[in-house]
């Protein structure tokens, strides 16, 4: 199996399946449980909190645990809207966001909210001279992704960071899922108020997720109830999938830390023989992108989901654009915005790799692709197939 | 050990935890993409939509899968809310839901709604003559727990079902977080609308719940994006949590076929023994309660969080009210709108039984609990402790 769909998920690590077991197994108590049971879950769970708080460099108390990266975008985002609703209605975002972020803003424009969406450039990035020039008085969220899922981008988090420096009433959301553990982005020096990461994006285990939330903020819970989580996400705590969590972005960002070269040379490999195949073109800017994600287009007339299959037969897997929007067959909103096209915006591939994958996989996926796009080329040719 | 906190969390089932780790290993990709992986993965996913729908006497699209129970409340609270806003403002609940409900309530009238809170009998139950008189034109949304979490209490969701289906534009909401596989309610016959499950509740894992949803009822999403759960719920499907909980609730409603007299005898068992014990004054109604869960009061003086803490010292495991507020040391909400009183309200000790607890625990559970109201007392009465 060659597995290129890292930015969909992950395979859990061994070791993060064998914490979960663990835990749920001989720690199952209720952290709310007032009894010794209880305690030791509650202590493991704070143990969890304050790794994650040390290697992401933040303080343990602004670390509050999700079901995931879509869950801490929707509070994020709402949480905002809600609790800072008299001061302003108005957010900031870009064209290029996850629906987990698209999507809630959407909602609150039903509500009441009016949302800026920022369109990108060639190479899917904002500056922050489009950020300053949409800020209003009323403006309480700039929402901006870190990494691009579908193409790779990276926006200049730290640049926008130091601008709303000067905007103490505009909050700065970074949805950083597909960035941890590939690209370094150090919350505090860029003056993020919030930021998400999920889980299973980086080998842990779906079910967890991490809102960051730096202290002073606050929120209106999304999730309310017991008052878990420093009272803003509330459900008894998963410790299982936490602890895994934790050692899950400890072994990646071990990864990073010893194989980050070999990750870049990688994709550079990747690059070099895509440019080499004529039908194909590459859509992922060629600087200033992330070192795992490559996004190209099939030529005219190609379907991408059938070049999917077709390499799924030889047990290759890729994307079609991101996994959330592959079933709706609609053209990349990403691809779009930056200006592609609508065609090219249809027929867009995403390879996107992690620290598993290794240059002996580069021969044979490309030869399969190649076969691929001569199978593809055969039935356009023979059935007329055309767009 | 003698665990009595099941109605805060159980131990998940061995089978269960297998399960979970053959999916996260084998079965890994993302339901969403579009290759065989990912194909894979849906398959299992949509198996286990159909076997809980099944078991719920429900269709399949009217299982939506949240992170668990805490999630389900919120969603259909706030989902209804946001939905109907322009149809009506109006919520009846009652003083005793847990907090997942209450809290989300409060959230609600903070942003414009109106929530009527209904008190409850010295039982701790709701009439449907109650329900009737607090309906109004506007009234959007009922919300009332099936099975209480803290005494026990069995409402009469059948017929405050009957009285609604009357209500066509009012929406029945059931939290049977604690009633799912020890007391039986068919949702379709009762008329619910809206229903919410906990895995973790019958041996299943954290990170998965349910709500129903009955077929035409629309809610605005709490967790918005790539539109996963028919469009309902956001965020990738945390299959290998969904099969296991598939898994754990067929177990538990076997165990239910096969042993709910015995566990209604237990219970018997335990409320002679526990009646029997001078310093104990029981508060779970004699009749129309639930199994599992007995909650009793300490006598004047005595602190139910030291009395928790003496029984773990002998590996038994109590809980003082619900876990979700056990940290608070306030009196129990539930206990005081039952008009027990102040003093009584502050010192309920619940236990909750699951299948796994056996007639052979009462003996030495209730010794140590003599012992422990023998340690209290001294305690008492030589540091002139009181309330």
């Amino acid at each position: 199996m060659i597995y290129l769909d890292n930015s969909a998920t992950t395979k859990p690590f061994p070791e993060v399946i064998d914490s979960f077991v663990t835990v749920a197994t001989d720690y199952f108590a209720n952290p709310s449980s007032l009894h010794e049971l209880g305690m030791k879950a509650e202590r493991l769970l704070a143990q969890a909190r304050e790794q994650i708080a040390a290697m992401l460099r933040v303080k343990a108390n602004e670390v509050v645990f999700t079901s995931g990266g879509t869950e801490a975008n929707n509070f994020a985002m709402k949480g905002v809207a809600w609790q800072y609703r008299r001061r302003g209605r108005h957010i900031i975002t870009t064209e290029i966001e996850h629906p987990s972020v698209a999507e809630p803003c959407r909602q609150l424009e039903e509500l009441g909210f009016e949302v800026t969406y920022l369109p990108v450039d060639r190479d899917g990035r904002v500056s922050v001279e489009q950020v300053e020039r949409a800020l209003r008085d009323d403006t309480i969220l700039v929402s901006i992704m870190h990494v691009n899922n579908e193409v790779g981008t990276v926006q200049p988090i730290e640049e926008i960071g130091a601008l709303l420096a000067r905007y103490p009433k505009t909050l700065f959301h970074v949805d950083r899922v597909q960035g941890i553990g590939k690209v370094p982005l150090d919350l505090k020096q860029a003056g993020v108020d919030l930021c998400t990461l999920s889980a299973h994006k980086f080998h842990g285990l779906r079910g967890a997720g991490v809102l960051y939330v730096r202290e002073g903020v606050r929120l209106m819970p999304l999730i309310a109830g017991g008052g878990q989580e420093m009272r803003l996400r509330s459900g008894t705590e998963n410790v299982a999938a936490i602890v895994a969590m934790a050692k899950a972005l400890r072994l990646a960002m071990e990864k990073y830390e010893r194989e980050i070269g070999r990750l870049k040379a990688l994709k550079e490999e990747w690059l070099a023989a895509l440019s080499a195949i004529p039908e194909i073109e590459i859509n992922t800017p060629r600087h200033g992108a992330a070192p795992h994600i490559i996004n190209f287009s099939l030529k005219r007339g190609m379907k991408p989901e059938v070049f999917v299959h077709e390499l799924a037969k030889s047990r290759i897997y890729v994307s079609t654009t991101s996994a959330c929007s592959s079933k709706k067959k609609a053209p990349s909103q990403t691809l779009l915005a930056m200006g592609l096209g609508e065609g090219r915006a249809e027929r867009g591939i995403r390879i996107s790799l992690s620290f598993d994958n290794t240059n002996e996989e580069i021969a044979p996926a490309v030869a399969a692709m190649k076969q691929a796009i001569k199978t593809l080329s055969e039935v356009t040719g023979s059935h007329g197939d055309e767009v």
